[in-house]
Order: structure tokens, then sequence, then C-alpha cells
């Protein structure tokens, strides 16, 4: 009985890890330009005015732009991402 | 027998749509800042300098940049993503 307790101890303390190692590498893409090999997208500085939010969900419907769709696709799946904003100091 | 050819026709050429359709909305995020609730990163223009990559498949050693890590995600998921490239016009 004692070995059974120190056995489920140490599986309890494992399972978090053993959990993250099995999150098997998926598509981020379902459906972005998936006729492309790789989607990038350039913009120039110059052009990006006060401030500018992009998708790194790869959810929006204006991709490259974030459209808040990251909200939605956090929620379904217990998902953390959301956009990088660039924006200007001075206003 | 006409109508089974009839069917399998019409399986085939709904299966793209059904197989899109299966792909189930699955963590794209699997190691960065899992304790934050969203991931959101901000940049000011004024500090971009002349080029800048910003990851996208949340696989890069140096989020929020690009290291390259993408090219193994694609070749080992079927993926297409790729980073956002931010630069300078005159340079
Ligand atoms: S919609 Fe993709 S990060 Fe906001
Ligand atoms: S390493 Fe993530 S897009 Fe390049």
């Amino acid at each position: 009985a004692f070995s059974g307790t120190v056995a489920a101890a140490v599986y309890m303390s494992l399972k978090p890890y053993m959990d993250k190692k099995d999150q098997k590498d998926q598509l981020v893409n379902l459906r972005i330009q998936k006729e492309s090999s790789k989607v990038v997208n350039m913009a120039d500085i110059e052009d990006l005015g006060n401030k500018v939010c992009y998708c790194r969900c790869w959810r929006s419907k204006k991709f490259p732009l974030c459209d808040g769709s990251h909200a939605k696709h956090n929620e379904d799946t217990g998902d953390n991402v959301g956009p990088l904003v660039l924006k200007r100091k001075d206003v």
C-alpha cells in the first residue's frame, strides 16, 4: 500500500509534464492561403500609421490584421494567443 | 451501379470540404507564457529599426521575434505559417 501511494504521488507530480509533452505539434493555420507554401506578410514601417494590431492566431477575417477572433479561439480551445500591437509613442 | 457512381462522385467532390471542417480548432501556442491568459506584445513604431521579423507560429525561441522555427513546424505538420516582416522602404 505504501509503495502504491508513492507511485501515485510520483505519477501525479509528473503528469503535467507528460501532458505537455503529449501535445502534438499540429496546424496553426487552418484556412489562410493554404495554397501557399509559407504565408509571409510584409509591411513598410513608414506606412504603419499611429496604431495597428497584427493577428497571430490565424483566425482573423481581416488577416494579417487582428479582428478580435483570437477571443473565440482562446475560449473554444483554452489557448492564450493574442495580437502584436504596434503604436507610435507620441499618440 | 450508376447511382453508386453518382454517389462516389458526390462524395469525392465534397470530401475536401468535409476534411477541412473536420480539422478541430486546437492550441496554436503550446509553450509561450502559458501562465498568461492572453499573450499580447506591444512595440513602439519609432523603435523598430530598419527591418524586423515577428513570429506568428509561436515556436520561436526568441518570441515575439521570428528565429526561423516556423520552418521545422511547417515541415513537421504540413502547415504553411510564416512571420510578419516590417521594413523601411529606404533601405
Ligand atoms: S484575430 Fe488573430 S490575434 Fe486577434
Ligand atoms: S519562428 Fe515563428 S514565424 Fe518564424
